[in-house]
């Protein structure tokens, strides 16, 4: 952290400042310049500094934040990029993973198609809802714990990892039994409880980043489970809320290079989301995939007219097929495979 | 639901969308214009459509909603507004209710100094939190049941009520044992599981509006409450996430006329997080006011710059004092007393 | 600016930075702390600095700006408030300013029945639009000079000053001839060769905010007018682009403080087009003066809805009457009279 | 256009929406379902219909938008891909084309050796501002005329095209002298003088996306230009403003899949402003690509750290010879070639 005086700023004012920090355990380092005079705050005190804190003390014209704030999912504390292994599965590593299904589980008929589909198309994970987060109260909740079953029976049949959502702290034990990476949904990437309560735990933990988070903020929110000592962190890009409504989010795609350099955790993409309309779901999956995500996350139903939720940007088994016949030709222009 | 064909739509085209609608259990009302057909839906089902779900069926150019997808929480259901009383204190009704107190309870004694100084200013309600929501796993966590016990201790001390924030499903019957009002966060607004269990409550609610959520998700957020049974619910305007970072959010004083117009439920503002800024919190609590805001809440600290959460935006006891009086004159002007 | 530097950083690496900068005229300050060296930029020179220059030196970790770039808008430039006076009229004095008329001027018939309500119920200064810009090639674009003419016409007869807008350079001097306030509408924020036209004149400018601009783009905006030598700008916020789509735009009542605090310029403010909603306009009209607006500017039109443009966030005169009345009791409570 | 009546509205109300409708030149369909009158609005009448003067009418609950208000510029008007042939140079075919080039243009030598390695690499089109639009009016506003003159010299050299914006009217003849494609910038977007001017003459126009410009506003814009006669415009997307500030801005590549599908004309991206940081660059014009962008442009720099404006998101020559072998890998993905 820098503080930067008034010009105007007294002998006074300064020394208060550098109380202050020497308080709260930090060195301050003073520099007095012609117009002004600079503090530097150096070393790591336990308790943590808001920057604000010192802004509203006199004669302080600006307070700058030089460090980040997160440290366990950051670059400067692992170099080398985490690649997480789930029985066969890295995710992470040099081939790129995808992973398919339906929004939600509705029977286990309609799961087998898609899945025999999917992984004889090469997706290795099996998506699909259980518990549902829904905007209206009036809308399909999800199966509930009969989904889940489904979804375990039928990823083993094919020899697929399962992902699906677990929303509150309560439901944290049940998904855990039967998925092998646990999903935190958008509207609850600042759910601070379920992150604590997932950062006991041993398994996988996908973390979809919020409508309005920034990028600083999603990487704290892994900070979050990653203090709790579960390292077995997915970011997973998937829109954010903007001023442009034709799609129902804009995809962030520059989010994964910034990931990439900010993190050494694995990052995958969700085009079914983060457009919401079927035909832009393949050209944003190969911009991702381009952009360097480690895998794709996308919605695959046999009848989407007939699905219970998000029909309209689920797309055709077929259309799976034909993106990774796509996705087979770029990754190799980034030394990647699928 | 108004379903507009494409100019091009075949009869078979028609006749397959209205079949769809029937099968939904909707009437379906067809009206064949010059250029092209447009399908009325008419009726209320038990399921609930999904407009995309006909977007993408063959011949259909667009799909348009007509009616709000919320119930409980509109003024169509019950026009007059709605005034909740809790002991001797309506909020709805034609006083201006304002809620102060510090961002978190640190003490008794720090909560004992701001309480005495708001309430002999005016404030009906005491704020404060003992669970807090922190954007980094490293920051202060608040002081959990203990300070629910300070809060309703000096709460009653200086017959106020108290609202105070509840994170997770978890913590709801432990909060309610010590709270008037219960506060859903801004990043909570759609964590329907904890939405869910307050509707199945009496306490009343006060639900933050989410950082990106647009007025008819927050309405629905409010629906879900109500569907359970609790019809106790406060709207808190607190900002949103723009592209402007000269202030933390945006706060939408517009959001006020807007939620007065289309629901019959109370709203308050929050100009204190609304801005994160403190000479900017008395503007903004005036200007809330003059839109029809049926209170403020605000956070107060008697010294800010010792405060362990959001210091540089609490307004010390006498700028609350200043900003009562300036309140009791901008009232009149529509109506209202303070 | 500093400059902070990674704490791997070699002497090498520190040294080029130094050189760089004072290549660039400007004078380093170097202070070195136990894990990294920061490097503080003095003076003042002719060649101003892009931080982003320095981020891609090697070695560098951050590079923070602190002085702010623009000068002549500033309150460090000038600390009294500006006040414009145009004969009669004083903007930005103790007395709120309300502008009002229709949106576009469509007949001297149209302007003389509301310039001569507005007048009566205390308006000061007339608005219309005689050159329009228009989202589509296929709308009302205006009645051009004639409107200009009618504009000039009506409102000497009824003692009102006349605030119009300037689309391009090719238009100043002629709009410049009937107008006593030369409007640079949003869209039109960023045409620098329009704001350094409008710099080399004496008539006064309303510089409305741009839908996207940060208050720094638009204090930097009034900078360019102000170098050129007009130092008659008044800043009117109208509201920006959000997420939220049940306004038209969400109108940004902070601004008004923060301009107020960052600048001596007067601000006023547009509540029909910040929220596009005849019925909000009021509410939001009392929430911009209890904020400290200089002034509001209002569409008001007798036939709203048979206005060539912009009918339905027009008021009517009845309701202009209303607002001026609530306004007068709001006023008082900031220390300003209307 | 739907207009969607109240459940409430009385007769006499839908008579005078029909009136209304008929009045300004059109056919008013009527249908009378169960709970409420739904009105349907056909033919195409002189009198672009604005929803809003409806939605104002009493008994009116909603209007609703259904063709798009562009003709010229979509699809529904010409379904084939629009091709822009400027000598050998096709942009919009089978080609993605590369246009590369300093941001600015400073001297004749600095263009030359740019201009030399990115012919070499594969560029086709030479990029360089010679009028450059600042946010400050202390920062390098361009060479001017010099600079037009050197880019036309150095791209006549090297066998290469010429692309470089106009920022006003009074610049459109001198410019467009010069180039081969006339740039509009961001902020210019709806600039409305300058984009009726571009219409009426035959340069290529290159028209980027203003920073909070909707796609239909961006497509307006377009059909601008070519309600004036001018039907080569190019859509260049450069990234829109967003609460993200880690980036510049948030480059929307979703938006080149949606330009595609609702306009016949060709979509090229640019990386550079899209991001603002060189090592994003690279990576975001693959996505571009891959998402099927019909050229990218992109800023080069022999000495980025040199340069007078935007040097931090330059790419050096030997990145973008880097950048095109990948593009090579990517093209044939989607049947294009480089």
């Amino acid at each position: 952290m820098v503080i930067v005086m008034n010009e105007q700023a007294t002998e006074d004012q300064i020394e208060k400042v550098i109380a202050a920090l020497t308080q709260k355990g930090y060195d301050a380092h003073r520099s007095t310049g012609a117009t002004r005079t600079v503090i530097g705050v150096v070393g790591l005190s336990k308790t943590p500094l808001d920057p604000r804190e010192f802004e509203i003390l006199p004669g302080v014209h600006e307070v700058v934040r030089i460090s980040e704030p997160y440290k366990l999912a950051g670059r400067v504390f692992k170099p080398e990029d985490t690649v997480i292994r789930i029985r066969d599965v890295e995710i992470g590593g040099r081939a790129i993973v995808m992973m398919a299904g339906p929004c939600a589980v509705e029977s286990e008929k309609q799961l087998d198609i898609i899945a025999s589909s999917v992984s004889r198309y090469g997706a290795r994970i099996l998506r699909g809802g259980a518990y549902k987060p829904r905007t209206s109260p009036y809308t399909f909740q999800g199966l509930g714990e009969e989904g889940l079953r489904h979804l375990r029976t039928v990823a083993d049949r094919y020899g697929l990892l399962v992902v699906t959502e677990v929303m509150d702290t309560s439901q944290v034990t049940e998904v855990a039994e039967y998925a092998d990476i646990l999903q935190v949904g958008a509207r609850n990437m600042q759910n601070f409880n379920l992150l604590k309560d997932l950062g006991r735990r041993k398994t996988a933990v996908m973390l979809k980043r919020g409508l309005s988070a920034t990028i600083q903020e999603w990487l704290l929110s892994a900070e979050y489970i990653m203090a709790g000592g579960n390292h077995n962190v997915i970011f997973c890009e998937r829109g954010i809320r903007t001023f442009e409504n034709y799609t129902r989010n804009t995809m962030d795609i520059s989010a994964i290079p910034i990931i990439k350099k900010l993190s050494h955790l694995p990052i995958v993409a969700d085009p079914s989301h983060g457009t919401g309309l079927r035909d832009k779901v393949i050209p944003m999956a190969r911009a991702a995939v381009a952009a360097g995500a480690d895998g794709i996350m996308v919605e695959v139903h046999h009848e989407p007219e007939a699905a219970l939720s998000d029909g309209p940007q689920s797309i055709y088994p077929e259309q799976f097929a034909e993106l990774m016949a796509q996705l087979r030709i770029i990754a190799p222009a980034i030394g990647r495979a699928i």
